[in-house]
Order: C-alpha cells, then structure tokens, then sequence
C-alpha cells in the first residue's frame, strides 16, 4: 500500500499523464495481490509500460464516494473521463440487483455530478449491445429501439437515458457511448486477460478454460435456431479492436462538433457458437467436446452490429490481425492467468494501439469480473464490504496534439 | 431546531406511531419556515392531529444519506416505509436532469439498501401514471407498456424496474407502487394544499391561481383534439382518494399473497380542461378567463385510469364528497397559503381517512414543489445546499389491526 502511494510521486508532469484510476474492493483486492504475487496486475501494467511506467498514477477509491472524487477532481484539473467502471455479469445482476444499480447507475450519477461541478463535461462511457434486446432485424443501427431484459442491462440503458437528459439540459457537455459487441481476446503479451470464476457465461472464456483443461466440455444451449448450423450467432469482437474504438471516441470528444452520441463497437460480423468453436480448434490444435444442454432462456437467435456510423464518424477500423493469433494469445493468457487463481481474479485488458493522428494512445479495459471475489483478507473485506466500484480515467493534456517527443504507448504491442 | 428535536421525545410508544419524516434543504427551510410564522407546516400538522400530535416524530434527514438512515433504522424496528420522497417538477427535470435523478433514483437506492440491511422489506412507492406515456387506447390498464417523455418520467420508470428486479432477486419483499393520475384539491382544513411557484404547469393550481387573482387568466393550449370540446382530457384525483389508496396499500402489504405490485390511482373517468374550468367557475363563482395559447408539445391527448385492480385487490374506492366542496376548499387553500409566499414553498396534503379494517389510516403526501425555494437563509444554505430529498415514512406497529384504543387520525375529517 505504501508503494502503491510512493509510486505515484514519479510523476514527470511535462510528459503524457495517464491516470488510471483503479477503486475499492475490487481493487484494493488486486493491491493485496500485488503484493502477494511476482506477477500482479499494477506490476504487469507498469512492466508492459515500460519507461513510461512513472507517468502511471494510480488511485484508489469508490466512484459513489462523492468527498474522495471530490477531492480528486479539485487536485487535477482533467480534460476527459473514460467510464469503464461498471459491474457487467447478467446472472450476478439478476441476484444482486441492488448491487448493480448502486454501483453502476449511483456510481455514474456521482461520477457526473462531480466532473460538472469541476467544468470537466467529457466523457466516454461503456454501454452495451444488451440494450438492443432481442433485436428483429440485423446489423443492428444506433438507431433502434432499446430495451433491457435485466438489471445489467437495464444499468445501461438507464445510463443511456442519463446522459441524453444531461446533455439535453446543458450543451456544454461532449459525450460518447460505445455499445459493446462480445468483446473478446487478451493483451498480445498474455498477461493480461479474462478468467472467469467459476463456469463462465460467456462463450469464449468458456472455451478458453475448455482448451485449457479446466471445464471437460462446452454447453451449448441452443442447436434448432434458424441459422446456418443451428446455433445463436453473435458478434464478437476482439479488446484490441474495442480499445481502438475508445481511442477513435477520445479524439472524436474534441471535435466541435460532437454532443452526446452513442456508437457500436462491433465486427459487423455474425459468428455461430460452432464457428467459434472451429476456430478455436483450429488455431489451438485442441478438441473442444460439446455437450448440449437445455435451452437457456433469454438467448438471442442473431445480434451483430452495423459498423458503419462508427467507420465514418470515429474514422474507426478493425484491425486486420489473424484470428488465429488472436486465438493463440487467448490460450496463451489461459494459461498464464492459472498461477492467479488463488485470489480468484482476473482482468480483461489489451493492447494499446498507436493511432498517427492522435499520439499518445493510451488504453484500459473494463472486462474485470469480480463475482465470487476471495474474500480471505478479512481486514480488507471489513473496512471496505460492498464496495466494489472502479473506474479508469485517463488524463488528457491540452498539448497532447502538438508535441510527441514525451508521448508514449502505455502498453506495447 | 432544538424544539424539533425535544418535540421527538413526547412519543407515547403503545400507541401508533406516526414518523413523519421529512429531511434535507427543502425541509430543513420549511423548518426555518416554522420558526418564522404563526401558521407553519409542522404546526399546522401538530394541530390537526389534535390530542395525537405528540405521537409524531419529525426527523430531518437526507435520504441520500446512508449512515444517517442506517442510524434510523438501527434505531427503530420499522415495518413499512411509505416512499413520497420524489421531486416531481417536470420542466424542472428537463433542467436539472442530475438532481432529479439523484434525488429520486439514488435516494430510494439508497433507501432501499438500508431497509434492506435492517430487514425491512415493507414499502408503498409513489409512482405516477407519466409511465404510460401516450397510451393508445383507454383507460389504462396496469399492464400497459411503460414509456417516459422526460427526466421526472424516466426517474419513476427506472424505480419501477428497479423494484421488480429487486422483488425478483428476494420474494421477502413486499411491494406496491402507486400510479398517480392528476392529483387535485387541498386539505379540507384549508391550511394544506398545493400552491405552484410561478407559473403553474398542472390545470388546477393554475385555475386556482386565476380565481384568486394572482393569474389574470388560464392558458389552454390545444382545442383542437378530437375530445368532445378539443380539449385535453385527463384524470383528476383528489387527495383524499389519492391518500385513502395508500392507506389501502399499507394493508395490503400484510397480504401474505402481495408480492411486487401496481396499482392506478385515478378516478376512471376522464374530465376535459373546459369541464374543469366550468366546474371550477360553478363552485367558486367566479368566472375564470381564458387564453388560447400556442400549442404545447407533448400534451397527451386523453388519459385516464383503470381503476379495476385497485378496487378489486386494494378494496379501495373513490369517496363521494361533492366536487363543490372541492373548489371550496381548493379557493380556501388558495387564499389562505397567499401569506405564506415569503418563502414562495408550498405543500399539498390530505386529510385521512378513516378505514373500519385498517384503524389508523395516516397520510402523508409528497406533491411538494420546492423549485425556486428562497435560499435567503444563507447558513442553511451553504450547509446544506444540493440536498433536496424529502422523506416522509409510517410506522405501523404489529398490533395495528388488533387494538384500536390507542389508533388515532392524524389528520382529521
């Protein structure tokens, strides 16, 4: 803890701040870690940081905690706020729905208050393809109707709706939602990455801990939909590609322009569960056994995004990499992440992308799950219980335009 | 303030007890407001409670504030809680999107955690019948498809979702939300009612500022609807039926079948804006001048309610009081609170009524208008300026239903 402190004293101010801005629970759980592990997670940021490691500051609070960001907001005068501080499983949502809307829908609240009390009126946020629903037609436009089918969902769009009502009460505020596809894959490195504790929900980390050896099978809930091979087709899209996405937003929040928009962050391609599973397959050289189980209910037959508002506005591009190194990577951090499970954690984290026009890139992900988090450290669990919020905010200087002699990758590819 | 507090410690504790809690900025100037004139809402309320005042306990707080309420419920086993604590201005929402949402949506997320916490999973929640936005046919039926125009709407929207998700999560709770229609009228006393600040935005209290000269004539904006006289065509419910329905809710709530609930509160009938204005001018005499005005977006045509499931599940019926009587008290209302414009606030409450089954019916009600409040009171202010929650809830002992002895009406007939 007290590294954690003194760390963030190396600060060069004339170079590219990054904040990364890390609270509570959850991630006083990871500074225990850090401490415990050779391996853990700030070490593993400030090693892929390399030499720009001292321009990393990092913070611990909880974004509900209105006096903390209070405090940090009148210490620093920031220019943009990425929101990726959200609770994100349905099933966990579904249990403990209190949990998610204090969390996601009050942390944001509190959050928003803050950055208006302090001018700072930019942010990009994490929404979800989930408040689509189930939609009637494909590619999904930003444009159609929204609906939510659970409380994690229902966080979303209810932040949605926030941010409309906000920005139509005062036009100073610039503000992008990105809808996330099925985001998957890990940093290049393979340190970084998804674990999911306990039977994932999703395919690819369920897969993931198939090929691995941990799960003997993959369920698949559904085989008589209307779709080539009978299984749900999904968009899934790879966290180096959403990382990009939440660059092309930064840059795009300086535009005149902008006021609050909401953009997909998809393939524009729909990929059946055995489509998935074949590519799996192939790039690992491992079986994956199927088994099938009952329907789940509440799948939808065929999601994927319509690209083309965030192609042409965000001038955003997927990346052209190989599937099949992306797979690789996938097991790779599969692997990797095993000698973490002791406090059952894992992040879900990416690449930084080097974009010509907008130098420094700087990126963090989102896609923590802390379902089921060890809770052994008992001081830890007693100080801090129920607090489970985190947010990432990264610093944006004014000169970050004009200069790049002092700008940096966070992460290298 | 110390005799708000030393007025707290004349409870007679075997009898019903009454916490009417009220907190934050908003009332903690209605509490200045007592100290200020003759005629001031504790004490009016104190006095037509009569010889049972000393069994109401008033406590300032916000609800936002969650160790304040964790304190209160620690305290004090409760076994309900009646919900009013919402700001309710719709053109304020539009401006102030944050505070409506933080003051309804994390006011009763927090409130909901603390019962929670203190297993206490009672509550009547004021809802509004905005969430049924435009409805396409009528009456409107519990089940109609939900939808909001505005920040205010989508606030009770979300609380709505956020009750079901949290009943769905924990069958413990019991819970009913209540669908205000156009809530009308005054305290029969004539020393509670509603008196807008400024300009009205509802029918009556504009009606009502026409006839007692302080509007010099009422705007109606659409004639050309296809209603019987083109104009708009809503649901007025008087407080007293409004307040009867809850005191309805809260004996359901011992209904070991109720779960998570809705129900309309509204007369089933619909009324157009001539019709009122000529029963207006009937009862008062008075003759109210109008104004065709220029069109005002997103006025629904026709709503009103269904009022089946509430009588049928609630045993809750409309009262047969004479309109006239209504206007009387409603013009009284409207002369009486002119002396209390110095602090421009006003309160709408109700008389309670007596229920044979339910002995003591209490009532409390939330249709506060606090835009605009005089914050002339600059200590109050900078102390406690942004906090605007009100919170108003009952206690209902165990034995509520077998003694009547002790049973009171607070307000009276």
């Amino acid at each position: 803890m007290a590294n954690w402190q003194q760390r963030s004293t190396f600060v060069d101010r004339r170079s590219f701040w990054c904040y990364w801005r890390v609270f509570s629970d959850h991630l006083l759980l990871l500074s225990v870690w850090f401490l415990s592990y050779a391996v853990a997670f700030k070490q593993v940021v400030s090693e892929l940081a390399g030499e720009h490691a001292a321009n990393l500051i990092f913070h611990k609070m909880d974004i509900r905690d209105k006096a903390e960001l209070e405090k940090l907001f009148a210490s620093t005068k920031f220019d943009a706020v990425i929101h990726f501080a959200g609770l994100k499983a349905v099933g966990e949502s579904v249990q403990k729905p209190l949990m998610y809307y204090d969390n996601n829908v009050v942390g944001t609240l509190t959050l928003l208050e803050v950055m208006a009390a302090h001018g700072c009126k930019k942010i990009v946020f994490s929404s979800s393809a989930t408040v689509y629903g189930w939609p009637k037609v494909v590619p999904c436009t930003e444009d159609f109707p929204l609906s939510a089918a659970n409380p994690y969902g229902r966080t979303k769009l209810m932040i949605e709706d926030i941010f409309r009502d906000i920005y139509a009460s005062d036009s100073g505020w610039k503000m992008i939602m990105l809808r996330y596809f099925n985001p998957v894959g890990a940093h290049p490195s393979g340190y970084i990455g998804e674990d999911s504790l306990g039977i994932p929900n999703n395919l690819m980390p369920f897969v993931q801990q198939v090929a691995v050896g941990r799960l003997p099978a993959l369920k698949i809930f559904r085989t008589d939909y209307s779709t080539k091979d009978g299984t749900g087709v999904q968009d899934y899209i790879h966290v180096s590609d959403l990382a990009n996405g939440h660059m092309a937003a930064l840059k795009k929040l300086s535009d005149p322009e902008i006021g609050c928009e909401v953009y997909n962050l998809g393939t524009g391609r729909g990929t059946s569960v055995l489509e998935m599973v074949a590519a799996f397959e192939k790039a690992s050289r491992k079986e994956i056994p199927l088994v099938i189980a009952g329907r789940r209910p509440g799948d939808a037959e065929v999601v994927y995004a319509s690209t083309a508002k965030s192609e042409r506005e965000l001038n955003w591009k997927l990346e052209k990499a190989k599937m099949n190194t992306r797979m690789r990577i996938l097991i790779e951090f599969g692997k990797n992440v095993l000698v973490l499970e002791q406090l059952l954690f894992l992040v879900f984290v990416s690449k930084l992308k080097c974009d010509a026009a907008i130098k420094p890139d700087a990126w963090a992900h989102p896609w923590t799950t802390y379902e089921r988090l060890n809770y052994s450290h008992g001081d830890i669990q007693s100080k801090k219980k129920g607090r489970c919020s985190t947010i990432n905010m990264w610093y944006f200087p004014h000169d970050c335009n004009s200069e790049n002699g002092a700008l940096m990758n966070i992460l290298e590819d």
